[in-house]
């Protein structure tokens, strides 16, 4: 085995939303996400997002850093949002967890369950 | 706030691989990925890989069920490996844990950090 992988910063949510209208066209949140990945320091290497006929979406979007996933869930008026970044380079745990309360406020939380892991 | 989500199952890893090069070109990986989504029972809706000059490569897979996304590490001969589905329809966490398993497999492990968590 070589050197010791160096832990990463992992940021796990299920957000409960005051505006359901957010939880239905990624249009809209694939800006925003794009935008805060940018002014966080990080990079976005390309993304998939899928608009469900049912309503919802989901987008899962590759970092330099590793990833950000979302999935949205109009029937239960929340979503579930990942910011995984990676200390490769530097500790971006930081803006990591910046990156991560960015994107929550956008969807208007009235109720947030968050989890933070080291990986 | 509405009905409660249902919890998912999340299997995130580290592994430490005795086939480095299989760390290296994302073809062969996201072949067999795309066929243990399906043998799994479960449905791919789009992907991006991305292969980074200095070797190695990142995916991120859109599941119907969430999503599977890798990152893959040559200079510390592992990957983070995450398999995340919902259980909206039916229970997925077996199916969850054999795609997990599956995929760790395809990467001839040497050591393996696991974690579950419902969400």
């Amino acid at each position: 085995m070589s050197k010791d992988y160096k832990t990463g910063a992992h940021f796990l949510g299920t957000i409960y939303t005051k505006d359901s209208k957010k939880l239905l066209l990624y249009r809209q949140a694939k800006k925003i996400i794009s935008r805060a990945i940018k002014e966080n320091g990080f990079e976005e290497l390309g993304s998939f997002y899928h608009d469900f006929s049912q309503g919802g979406f989901t987008g899962v979007i590759a970092l330099r850093e590793s990833h950000v996933a979302l999935h949205t869930w109009p029937e239960f008026n929340c979503l579930t949002l990942d910011v995984y970044v990676c200390n490769f380079k530097k500790d971006n745990g930081k803006n990591c967890q910046k990156l991560f309360e960015k994107l929550v406020k956008f969807f208007e939380p009235e109720k947030v369950i968050k989890r933070r892991i080291k990986r």
